[in-house]
């Protein structure tokens, strides 16, 4: 995986950046470089429990930040048939928040709509027909959203990109009391080349990953973050302002 | 404190409670009783870290919920003047979250005003000034928002109740970098009596309690839970349906 | 029809009354009495081409309003199927407006919905499709909206009133292309007796009434007034603050 | 004035188009040329009264659309200064619906902020300090607004174009009880070149023209349209979809 960004800092601002693959068990981080220009002390914030790892610099002027990384990916399984959703009292502590309202998921409102049309099914099934309402209803458009648009806006607009999808599904899924999460990651042959934001459910006991656009293989999602919604796994988060030079994402396949 | 809730459940639905006093080195809770009538099992989600205790159960039917506790208050400072902000590399790793948007505290929308309205002072004083703005601009009016009432509704429409002011408070307070939080609590003086929605603030190097509302007096404030607003933190999160019987709250003030 | 409305105003304010039965070729109004206690001097902007008569009057203090009305009904025609939409082209000049969004029926937003829903068909039979889906996918529940709740919250929400149902089944002809406008009415039947709101469609050349609720017969509506959503024909719009006392509503069915 | 359109409609779609400068006693119309490519034959809906030209064609493959005119500028007065405001009572009827709410600008939900913060002053005055208050609070920042922005959001982010300013004064207006409606029209001297919305409000019995962003010389303003917002006097309103190719708009002083 590969991430190139380039921006302007009229003012010293810091940066919170989540860029860094995570190190999971299914995800061995083989080698990897991050290198910020101009050179800059940092502060990480990196977590063992998920393995995610962030870091926070002062960014001034012209800065670009160059990640690269050789990951090994263990096969997860994604298949989400048949397995079982869990009560609310046999779900792990970490899980209760991901059952909440979010910034970009009010799944609240949303609770009359997933009750009527969701009454079938359980568990993995239900959440594939959530998907599959999902291809169908909503058309995969750039530019349909920008950074304000929620995932009620998604349901009356009937279009969006991969974070409008992904609010939706989350905010279905939370509604059928299904805990769900968006994940954010690097993505093999997602074209055109960009971050990726997918879905996380917690099902038969363990989060299982999907991607509810469908634009990705699965097997070659690298994940960076989980969040509540994107609001929480934004790959830089600026404390001021700044301006985009530019910005590259690349992920290529190596022979295992 | 005190607390009595009766509710009807047409049909079983998992409850989260989230009505017990905090453990913290502040508030000792020195004897308390929770009674759930039928008698049910419950599931226990204690946080050591924070001292907030959550429990999950299945409730069916006619329940009633009594909570009593007699707890210990400690003098907290609660002075904000001239308290510095902490750059956010110099943050404990906990805080990150509550700078970032959530459901009803969508602060990036007022990034700008909050840039323009309190650009001089900083840390304490900034915050002194916020809460200033509020008691000048909002109306405290029973019955001006709802469950669906986010910031930027009591932005707008210039009234709301404890929760409105927590909320926006709150969104000022990420907007200017300084993280900040709901807190459910019990109130002291409180009039009429019921659950309180106030606000933490971190600064100085640590979380400082105060109610935007100035309604109840602080030494009074009897923590239950924090969260990022008070989707996070309602006393009762119920999957499924429920019709409200009654509900009281009250704080005495016992001779120490 | 029989009205009766009590306010409260502790400063004078203008009030816009629009609570008398149209007279048109449809309905005749054979003997009316329109009463305000105390008596005040009022100024009416009776509209010849539409039949609807507003008045403005100044108002302090206890004020009651007693309107009664015989009015005789014709036989209207309510028949949709079959019926065809007409050119933009060949609309009457004032049917453009109703082609356009308005304050509660922002009806460009459900333009990708009405698109993909309501493809097939057209004119009075695609109208019928969409009154049938409003019944299907929205419960009717007091309560569930407030005067800020627009046709968007109700799509969301999946609930509302009778004003709810009429502004989303407004959206939807817009979104398609055919004019649709809010009706204030007295209503025969109707139960709880109230105000009703209502729509009105333009097809084969002529509008024709239709209540997306299915609450009332609708050969009992006794209209009022027409405009782009309840904003502008709410039966009193106050310039000033007021508090309501009490207000009734009655339609009784006299031997013809 | 000068305007040329080019448009590509992969379907053919009914276009309503309201480019025509109005004929008003104000402004004179001495010479026009409207020339749609290809030659289409157009439905008018011209309106004598406020002398306001709509015109409805059916446009298909690419199609373009020049249209320019000479007009006659009379002198108008821009003064607010010392206007009274009308009662209710004494509007003419036409004005009544630019009291109320509309898609873009719900001014109901400011009614507290306005109450509130212009309190002091009336009339002319009154405007005047809305308009103070709105280049002092609003930034003038291209691309900070879309076809959905609010008047509403438009005070919360705090920056907009002129559509923005407009539907936010127009608020302002009619929650102090002043009719105020937009206006679409030519501007001279506006940088970049573009068609202009601005602001009309009913002061000493007649309507005034303001400019609330202040970017455009108030005597170079030539009228096209007047509605409740831009909703309502788009250039072109497009029933089905389309393209834009180019659009270029230019107003030239000719010597008198």
């Amino acid at each position: 995986v590969q991430a190139t960004l380039a921006y302007h800092f009229a003012n010293p601002a810091e940066v919170l950046l989540l860029l860094e693959a995570a190190q999971t068990p299914n995800q061995i981080v083989r080698a990897e470089e991050l290198v910020i220009t101009p050179a800059t002390s940092v502060t990480r914030f990196d977590d063992p429990a998920s393995g995610e790892r962030r870091l926070v610099f002062t960014a001034a002027g012209e800065v670009e930040i160059n990640y690269s990384a050789k990951v090994e990916m263990r096969g997860m399984d994604h298949a989400l048939a048949g397995l079982p959703a869990s009560a609310v009292s046999a779900l792990p502590a970490e899980a209760l928040s991901y059952l909440l309202p979010s910034r970009y998921c009010p799944s609240d409102r949303l609770q009359a709509f997933v009750d009527g049309h969701f009454a079938s099914g359980a568990g993995g099934d239900k959440v594939l027909a959530m998907i599959d309402w999902l291809r169908t209803n909503i058309a995969y458009r750039p530019g349909a959203s920008d950074t304000q648009t929620t995932a009620l806006d998604t349901f009356v607009d009937r279009a969006g990109v991969c974070r409008d999808f992904s609010h939706l599904a989350i905010c279905f899924c939370r509604a059928a009391g299904i805990p769900a999460r968006v994940v954010s990651a690097y993505a093999w042959r997602l074209d055109p080349p960009d971050m990726h934001a997918i879905v996380e459910v917690f099902l038969g006991g363990r989060w299982l990953l999907i991607d509810p656009t469908g634009r990705a293989p699965p097997e070659g999602l690298v994940r960076v973050a989980a969040g509540r919604d994107v609001g929480d796994v934004a790959f830089m988060t600026i404390f001021g302002e700044t301006e985009l030079r530019a910005q590259t994402f690349a992920v290529t396949e190596l022979p295992s």
